[in-house]
């Protein structure tokens, strides 16, 4: 059995359960004979390249608890694509001078290819360590996994906020027309789609949901949103913040700043919710306004879903356990069993075939008009956010006009 | 023993509780022998005018239960301010033609007002007919009261999604740096204030705290910033919609439609917080970001405060308890009792006091250099949001350079 040293880091933009992955590696790594010191990258893969780590031997279970609810990455992140020469030799001479024979990397899309590259450069250099990626984003659009730990706490938040910011604007409809809100996903409608969740009644937020995976057409969004309007007054419209148009390019993102993957940090630029907004207001003379929530909607530790918190902690546990079998070169997975009742099984998957792979929406969640989601969607989704929701109350009484 | 039907409306912007003071209403009115009909206002005065109500003489117990939860104004809301004699005289005659001999308006400042003159109708008109006022407002703004229902989930609210979002900041600070969050409260900075409850340690947001009741400096804000950032490497603050420059002008608000009292609507302009952060930008070349939560901070009914909610309830139930008592023209108060323990005994207060006045952040809770607050805020404060609260992780192990 190969013993040394284990390395961990978080990567990308947080979830308010990477931290109970980190929990779950850690839970598992103490218990292990074949791990000796225990590193935390501090801001992950650019924190090591400065040879800055946290030593976490020795962390206390209570600490270890308290994860399970912590927000955010509390080793710290980054967005650092590896590219030079350079870069992996400083590696590779981190890792042989401090014994690293085991490399934990929890992250999303872009991370599982820097953990692919990690464990390429240590096949090519024939440096006997082993790699496993353990998944993470909000996003939820990481491939040959049912879902991604993170996205059912998010999923939450935003479920619970769209239904209860509608309320809002449905009784404040005497001064608000059109509320915009743009959800994160990148690529990927997931979340955006999530938002429908708890919507019980026609008069319940949202109305309309549009999604990157289908191409956005102005002119049919004015006419379904007009169709509402006249209908019910107000409309509550969820759209994705990736949303494209025919051309292939982001709504309302000219002026995006690019990161190091070269992908257009949305947040950056105006936005579609914005765009649209004054879309809206300029071709049917409506009230509209765009709702951002930002980086509340990955920070939200206090809405997380019991269900994601204990996948999360389990997904960081099967690495370790993965790595006492001898296995490297893999992300873990979660297969959603066959059945009504759902259930989890915990898989694996080969790095080099997850890595820069985005699983988006399929077509059959996705609705005919295409400005909405399908019950196949909300059947795959409900069981992620948890059973511990109160149903919000509509009024019985009758509308009478008094005398 | 006056007889007859009972009026009902909310007023103004919704809280997560507004619903459960309508539940203390009518909980206690169906006990009432004095009351016969129980009519709800569709969205408050303003559909009072177009005779739209909602009879609630028989909702079901399970659907007054469930609005114990339930967010915004299920009544609908509205923002009129009562004007022409013309309106005066339309409202008398529903009451007249309709038996209405009691009324509640559950609302904040404004609300009030409208309450009062209404209160000033009746009696000028020689009709015979109850009023009482119902406090609400997020903004904690009303006087005589040690706080106002509303506020308290709101400020659990703000204070977990500064601590979690301020998580997520230190833990990407490799690419944010400044991060603003422009919260609401008009002129009193209560809810900004509250953003700093469960900050535990330097490293915690927030950083600075600017408040209404403090003329706004550009130059000793931007000092403020520059030395956080020169200690931490990533600075949060939190600034009230409200602040104002020297002039008594709000912080980027020139362009800001006003609404029919008055009011700038701050959320139609840039706003204090886009300001900031282009300010912050220019003078010191770093990345700032603007977060405004915008209605979520008032509808977010999954984080409301079990206290809040309670009392929220209390409050329209001695509505009713008062009418039974033959007072009128009054708003119901809480008054906290002296000691450690925290506890509420409900009052009252004449309604010509309590309208229009604004009840803002009083010296002893801003600190000296006008840029936090003091601990006595926290005291006063931290009991509004409850104690279900979790404490988040820091790490203990040792930051280390490896070889």
């Amino acid at each position: 059995m190969l013993k040394g040293n284990l390395l961990i880091g978080q990567s990308g933009g947080p979830t308010p359960v990477i931290n109970a992955s980190l929990a779950g590696v850690l839970s598992q790594a103490k218990k292990a004979d074949f791990i000796n010191k225990i590193y935390g990258m501090k801001q992950g893969i650019s924190g090591l390249l400065n040879k800055e780590v946290i030593d976490l031997t020795n962390e206390p279970q209570d600490i270890i608890d308290k994860m399970l609810y912590t927000p955010a990455s509390i080793l710290g992140s980054c967005r650092h694509k590896l590219k030079t020469e350079d870069e992996y030799d400083k590696i590779l001479s981190i890792f042989i001078e401090n014994d690293i024979k085991y490399f934990v990397y929890i992250g999303g899309n872009d991370s599982m290819d820097t953990c692919y590259k990690i464990a390429q450069l240590a096949e090519r250099k024939n440096y006997e360590m082993k790699v496993i990626g353990c998944p993470k984003t909000i996003d939820n659009d990481l491939p040959f996994t049912d879902h991604t730990p993170g996205f059912g706490s998010a999923a939450k938040f935003i479920a619970l906020t769209t239904v209860e910011t509608g309320r809002d604007q449905e009784s404040m409809k005497t001064f608000e027309d059109i509320a915009i809100y743009e959800i994160m996903g990148r690529n990927a409608g997931w979340l955006t789609a999530a938002s429908a969740l708890l919507k019980k009644s026609e008069l319940d937020a949202p109305h309309l949901i549009y999604l990157p995976e289908v191409t956005f057409d102005e002119d049919k969004f004015i006419e379904d949103v007009k169709r509402i309007y006249d209908k019910l007054g107000y409309v509550a419209i969820s759209v994705s913040e990736g949303i494209v148009n025919k051309d292939g390019e982001i709504i309302g993102t000219e002026n995006a700043e690019v990161d190091d993957f070269g992908h257009k940090i949305i947040s950056t630029a105006i936005g579609p919710g914005n765009y649209l907004a004054q879309l809206v207001s300029k071709k049917l003379g409506l009230k509209a306004r765009c709702n951002r929530p930002g980086i509340i909607q990955r920070s939200s530790a206090a809405l997380a879903s019991e269900i994601d918190v204990a996948e999360a902690f389990e997904c960081g546990k099967k690495t370790i356990e993965y790595f006492a079998k001898g296995i490297s070169g893999v992300m873990v997975t979660m297969d959603r069993t066959e059945g009504d009742e759902y259930l989890i099984e915990y898989g694996m998957k080969e790095l080099g075939k997850v890595a820069n792979v985005e699983h988006c929406v399929p077509k059959h969640f996705i609705n005919k008009d295409k400005n909405f989601i399908t019950d196949a969607f909300i059947r795959y989704c409900a069981p992620l956010i948890g059973k511990d929701l109160k149903e919000y109350a509509r009024l019985t009484g009758k509308a009478l006009l008094l005398k």
